[in-house]
């Protein structure tokens, strides 16, 4: 089980003179208590964390309190002698505002502040139970990845081959749900070839493509696999709830030269990676250098797609995909020993396809360490 | 596309006195656009709709205006002389509490209203076209459950054989996604058999199951599929935007005289909603003669779970699984022509599994019609 999350969000709350933390998302749940029920968590700053739970007891833990609804938490939080919270902090950046009234309505603090944000900051450093979760997601990733070949047929479509990369996923052990923050859709993951690699999509991921159908406008589109064409496969490594993030590519035929150039310089970019990043390197400079290392090999126009172009060539990873810190211009995070990131430098190329890796590194004491470790370079895929 | 969908909300809108509506959820956008994007659809009560888009216009509607950021629509208002609104409809039930926030701030309306309840009630009657997405996808969602035997191997784990049945649903054109309203987790569907039938779950389905991991405790765990286990398949028909819902069982060798009796009651009850149900009945109604029927027959303690029962016996489908109306016994609602609904009276048997059949149903003008058409008995698994 997860260790001392409990203590990092409680040390967290003091800085910012929060009293207590109610959490009620299965993915806080799970960070904090490594299950989801359904009902709340109640994290003072001081004092023992209580579980208040509306259906079966789940949890073994010793504090646990059956509740009909969240209105009879602060009637036993009372008969504990625990002080109502002053500043009660609520998952304002996940709770629908509804939920968020009937809570405050229940509690009554004289302020309330935000557990999403903190929570989010928490999670953004890895403790050494978290780090051996993704380390088993990695690797069964990679054993995944290795097999991609071996699924491809001649003339298959992209939905196609992703359905089979989805079942081999399964097979394997993949969990299936895929877990972002925010606006998201995606179903497993992302295979794009040919035209569909450049066409935008209503979400934030790296690239989008068209999708199969008007609700799902992410991914496949139902285009052939044709001879030259460029296919990148870009799923989530969900094997454990902490989730890899890995890019490869296959390529069917021959890619054009400078197509092949543009995954060389993916290449290169991690590398230098390896070279810049440790504890205390800023996150925009990556952004920055990475921006540089495409124009100056004239592949601004590439560089995370095309007509459309994403703003950040990287992200933190977790129990979602989405998690701070943003490898990006404007962003004010430095690493730190711990975070766990994903790094996707992509060029897309009008009607072949995309090409460039994705790793997700750990930030060890003085560099980086990839954890998904597997063959970089354009897999060839044949008849 | 879907017509008449605004139309509709805005009768709503009237009724309520809400000056307009402010959508952002991809649900609701695709129920009134027929697209999802990242922006806002502004929909007056009086007046044209019109689309705020953030990134690619994807709509070919002449009401659309690029926008940086949702602060930009008030002054793009004003500039078309649309009066800005003083009771404004947002997402309270969906959208965060930050994201509320932040758009009251920008709107400064007198009052807010809820955006979510009057779409659902909106969305719980359904346009022909829908009708049309939902034949759609009952149809293939029967082609795909009448070979699921084909599928089955002795010595099976439970797992194996649900990510057989999903690859299988994809082959055949399901989306993958599994759209779901509010705090709710699953994978393509559930299949459940033997002591897993009974683990209870955190989510509002009517069945839970351990899960294979505790991040994702609902369906599988794992289990092998024994002689003498029924094996209840209920995956969401998500073939098209509008789900059907649809649950059939597969039995490995005999099942006891008891079990099979149970799913015959289910059939029965299936049968007495036939002639029950017409536009005016009350919802609640058929939730006290489901349970009276079940009572009667001897088999009050293995309705809708064991240990832990669902306490609703079917509800509303569309572009979310588990939408208006909720069949319970506190429902206020009335079946209403042109309301789609799933019903689903299941019996849960420890160590042999779940068995009862589920249905979706369209509402007509004076009874029901059964689109999720396939045989209702027990299917026979061979070695």
């Amino acid at each position: 089980m997860n260790t001392d999350t409990r203590q990092s969000v409680k040390r967290l709350l003091l800085e910012e003179r929060g009293d207590a933390c109610l959490v009620s998302t299965f993915v806080n749940q799970y960070y904090l208590a490594g299950k989801l029920f359904k009902g709340y968590i109640y994290l003072p700053a001081d004092g023992e964390t209580l579980f208040f739970v509306q259906r079966e007891t789940y949890l073994t833990d010793s504090q646990v309190f059956q509740i009909r609804k969240p209105e009879d938490i602060p009637g036993i939080l009372q008969s504990l002698n625990y002080p109502l919270p002053k500043t009660l902090f609520l998952e304002t950046g996940q709770i629908s505002h509804n939920d968020f009234l009937r809570l405050e309505a229940a509690f009554r603090p004289d302020k309330t502040g935000d557990a999403t944000a903190l929570l989010r900051r928490a999670r953004m450093i890895k403790s050494p139970w978290e780090i051996g979760q993704f380390r088993i997601s990695a690797q069964k990733h990679a054993e995944v990845y290795s097999r991609i070949p071996s699924l491809f047929r001649e003339g298959m479509k992209d939905i196609d081959f992703q359905i089979e990369i989805e079942h081999l996923m399964r097979r394997n052990g993949s969990l299936g749900i895929f877990r972002t923050f925010g606006d998201m859709d995606i179903f497993m993951g992302s295979l794009l070839t040919g035209s569909n690699a450049a066409a935008p999509a209503p979400y934030d991921f790296a690239l989008g493509g068209a999708g199969m159908h008007p609700c799902l406008p992410i991914g496949c589109s139902g285009e052939t696999i044709g001879e030259g064409n460029a296919v990148m496969v870009d799923f989530a490594g969900n094997f454990t709830a902490y989730m890899s993030d890995m890019t490869r590519v296959f390529a069917y035929g021959k890619l054009p030269d400078e197509v092949q150039r543009a995954h060389q310089l993916s290449i290169d970019m991690h590398n230098r990676l390896r070279e810049e990043v440790r504890p205390g390197v800023s996150c925009a400079s990556v952004w920055q250098w990475s921006l540089a290392m495409a124009e100056d090999a004239g592949f601004g126009g590439n560089f995370m797609g095309t007509s459309f172009q994403a703003k950040f060539v990287g992200h933190g990873v977790g129990l979602e995909i989405n998690e701070p810190p943003v490898l990006m211009a404007r962003s004010k995070d430095v690493f730190r020993t711990n975070m766990v990131f994903a790094y996707e430098p992509k060029f897309v190329f009008e009607g072949i396809g995309a090409v460039g890796n994705e790793n997700t590194f750990l930030v060890t004491g003085d560099g980086i360490e990839n954890m998904t470790v597997f063959d970089e370079r354009i897999g060839q895929l044949t008849k």
